[in-house]
């Protein structure tokens, strides 16, 4: 009771590190039906991308849909998300291929086992982020790197699709440039049959979500635009494909998915061999730190439909369990879907007993339908993936952002630019340190406000945007920024000038109500302004300090040096002044 | 004259690129015996300085003195300071001596030619942050790194004058462990007469000073312990030593300078190896920063002495110039000197009329007296050095800082461990990025306060330290820090946690006085927490927007989305709310 009051409040900050148990100790049987509903539902959309994304990350079928199994069922048992579905994504496939590739042969077994070592580390590496509390630091992610990231990855994504979708061999595809360049120079090789059902497909998947809405409407008139049939075009599309190849009989003429054993995944630990565990390093670091941001992302964002709240730190925990699964059981890295959980959502999963039931779905499928799979064309399942990944992109947010977002628009373009043409670790890093070097350049710039009296007021606001009183020997200046070491000395000048601008000032009154944080470089230029200011007869007061800081003040010899006073607020410090100048007048 | 007007206000923003001019045409002759006297005074000083300074650098000791010609007039020409001296300084010398001695061994001739080149890198590395406007970037050099690096330097100063002090050969000194582990396996063969000579000039030195004062003090009741004349310690100490040796006859059993060649220096060019150039490279650019801000910083001190101001950017050229010019002029990289600036300006130097006075001081001695510095031993010169750089050592500030600077005090062990073990370069890289680090670490944790009405008043103060006024339904809350990338999210879960936490609240007040910026990612949040709470029933109001913000958020979409208002102030907000609470109730 006290726990599913907790889950109520959505709060569920420790309701134990198993969110799964207080769920079904308390789960409403009313549930089931909607819980039911949703898995099916996500069931038909996972088999094909699960399948298309093994392709795209190079591993065999069988893996992609063994990582929609125990992997699954893990973030079920440990994640704080009630609608999240976590499994193969474009974005991990495509991390996966970039890193194994200079390793081993794609779908080789050497090249398996290293994708498998490849989880593991990722899973071991969110477990740690999430024993040493650092999970914030993903937070150095902004929303610019995220998105000129996407956009960079479906674009290689789909690039790296083309060969697939027309049948021509590009002899160099390590980087986008050389797969066009090679695809250019061999367009005569093109392959109809290949092509035909490739463009097939991509029509069927691009009109499929309208069509169906139009058909669905006329028999239910109130369907809305993500109701659930909408979604299961790869689906309908991969059933199609099959069955034309069947009846055309093109399996030798076109690439297809041949056999994909029966049966479910065996435990097997992944190779270890530490000259290759420390070369993977890297790459398991940026997809461990990849996944966790596209899963959060998601999951917050149907949790806030909902207004309940996903536990960041849960979180860690739940996608480093479902790596490590991954990792012993022949599958690859598994972050959360963006459309497989949005099917999930709309189709009214209330629990993650959802996902069990999309597991026990792929398991009826690697028990008795893989002969199915063998006949699946390579260029079907590229249109699914080039679909797929058109829905990741967002070119909006970029144009819209540029005349008052430019630094945020820079970075999102170095992004994209970098992950394109140096790959995607140069392209993520290079991206924080340049968010990080924006935001230190603006707080190295602050404004500092000249204040004054808005009429009868206590308040006190720019000179240059309010008719406000001010006093002729009063500066009084708000500095709109923490004092530190990047604009301690710009700060420091700017005050000068103004006060050596202003004649007749006999007081600095500076307005502290914006200022945070001051550290030992901001403290030392106080001392040296407040010396200054003593030289040219002029004396330095404080107002508006907030509590913190004040208490840090209060540490130091500034206070006790100042040549002034420390006043609560610029109203008390202003009437002070005032009185002065009756008293001298 | 107007010109005179400008240099009075202490702006000189745009006097010219040739501050010189105007002063010369402004000179007041009365000045000229201060000017005179002063320039004397740093003259005694700078001579054994410099041939210390070449001797620690690696180059003849002629180099040091052709140091104090071209580039300490350069720098008068082009300097924005009145009391700063540019000549040879221990810091730089160390910086070369560590960056040459790999391509060369010192005191030849190839040696020479490098460290001119290092010379012309640093100048023209310095006139490029002038012309792209990038001189703030040594902002970022924060105070503790600063302090770090120079306590570093001097340790390794220290340690690398012990095998000339003590006469004991250390075969490998390329670090201070492994020079004082060969100087302790070689202890034996320590040289008494060198030192005798090195400990008699360490004994004279550090005693000058008290001694001097004392004296002087006997004759002038008031003189200050500032005084030109207790500084000219070093000089007694070479004069004496040389005096010594001749006396003695010992100059074939100890270590001296040995031939000087007597005469001005001759003009040529750096030599041109493009590989060589591309090795120096990194050396040059952080021996160019760190000169800079050593001058900077030494400028500033004085100025602010006299409420004057150094211009930063005109400083750039001028240390720029300087450097290029004892580039031609087969001299070592320049900089501001501390120890005798401070003669200069407690001489009473008025303008760098007085750095002219001390380069013909240097002409004279260059011309005739230098047979006189072929008998100047080693360890007189090592004593010299050590004393100087102690002088520059602050292990004060680490010590006083811990308990409410922890980050600085940090930042400043790691950079000197890091200087000492690992070299400048990587030492000060670190850092200025942990500088950042912990910068950005502390503004990802911002403090969000719940505030109050402050009795009958229109401020609002926190509920914590203050008796305040609240409201049942409504939640106001101050955000200390600027909303970016690194606190979005760690904001946006705060501030929902103290919604669900507080029952009955229907409007959530963001008092924004302390936000100087928010940037996309925290716009996206702000869009996002608004979405969620219109779900939860809560409205979301803003208060209290600086005009800047104001200006940037009207070119957004977030004000038409805000499910509540925007709020001139607290006060107005509260009010409007306590209306409506009357109506309902």
């Amino acid at each position: 009771m006290r726990l599913g009051l907790w889950w109520k409040l959505g709060l569920r900050e420790w309701p134990g590190y198993i969110p799964l148990i207080p769920l079904l100790a308390n789960y409403d049987r009313r549930d089931f039906s909607h819980d039911l509903g949703a898995g099916l539902a996500v069931g038909v959309v996972t088999i094909p991308q699960a399948i298309a994304y093994a392709f795209l990350a190079g591993v065999p079928p069988e893996a992609g849909l063994y990582a929609c199994l125990v992997p699954m069922v893990l973030y079920a048992i440990f994640g704080s998300s009630r609608q999240l579905v976590v499994g193969p994504v474009a974005v991990s496939a495509l991390m996966v291929a970039a890193a194994v590739a200079e390793h081993a042969p794609k779908y080789s077994d050497a090249y398996l086992g290293i994708t498998t070592v490849l989880c593991l580390q990722a899973g071991i590496i969110l477990m740690l982020l999430r024993l040493s509390r650092m999970g914030g630091l993903v937070n150095l992610l902004s929303h610019p790197v995220i998105t000129g990231f996407v956009n960079a990855a479906a674009i290689l994504i789909i690039v790296s699709q083309l060969p697939s979708f027309t049948g021509i061999e590009a002899e160099d595809t390590s980087s986008p440039f050389s797969t066009l360049s090679g695809l250019l120079a061999n367009i005569n090789t093109v392959d109809v049959a290949t092509l035909a059902f490739g463009a097939a497909a991509l029509v069927l998947l691009l009109l499929f979500r309208p069509l169906a809405l139009i058909v669905l409407r006329l028999v239910v008139p109130t369907a809305e635009s993500s109701h659930p049939l909408t979604r299961i075009g790869p689906m309908v599309a991969a059933i199609t494909a099959v069955v034309a190849v069947a009846v055309f009989g093109v399996e030798d003429k076109i690439a297809v998915v041949g056999f994909v054993p029966p049966g479910l995944p065996t435990l097997a630990a992944p190779p270890f061999d530490p000259e290759l565990w420390l070369a993977l390093l890297p790459s398991a670091a940026i997809i461990a730190v990849v996944s966790y941001i596209e899963s959060f992302s998601i999951g917050t964002t149907l949790a806030a439909k909902k207004q309940e709240r996903v536990n960041p730190h849960q979180e860690l925990i739940a996608l480093g369990a479902a790596n490590i699964g991954a990792a012993f059981t022949g599958a690859y890295p598994v972050a959360g879907s963006f459309s497989r959980s949005s099917v999930n959502y709309y189709a009214g999963a209330r629990t993650p007993v959802s996902s069990l039931v999309c597991a026990i779905l792929v398991v009826v499928a690697l028990l008795f339908f893989t002969g199915l799979f063998a006949l699946l064309p390579h260029a079907v399942l590229a249109a699914i993936v080039m679909v797929s990944v058109v829905g990741l992109m967002d070119l909006k947010s970029s144009r819209e952002h540029w005349s008052i977002y430019r630094h945020d628009t820079i970075t999102e373009i170095v992004t994209l630019v970098l992950v394109l043409f140096m790959g995607v670790e140069i392209g993520l890093i290079t991206g924080v340190l340049l968010s990080v070097a924006f935001f230190v350049r603006t707080s190295s710039r602050p404004n500092i406000t000249q204040v004054g009296r808005l009429g009868a007021t206590e308040h006190f606001r720019s000179i240059k945007r309010y008719e406000v009183e001010t006093l002729p020997h009063v500066l009084a200046l708000r500095i709109d920024e923490n004092i530190y070491f990047a604009n301690a000395t710009q700060i420091e000048n700017k005050l000068i000038k103004r006060v050596q601008k202003r004649r007749g000032t006999r007081h600095l009154l500076v307005v502290c109500s914006s200022i945070n944080m001051i550290d030992a470089t901001g403290l030392r230029m106080l001392h040296r302004l407040n010396q200054h200011l003593i030289q040219a007869d002029v004396r330095l007061h404080l107002c508006d300090i907030k509590g913190p800081l004040m208490a840090q003040l209060n540490e130091t010899d500034l206070l006790g040096a100042l040549s002034g006073d420390i006043y609560f607020n610029a109203d008390r410090a202003m009437r002070k002044f005032a009185n002065e100048l009756d008293v001298s007048g």
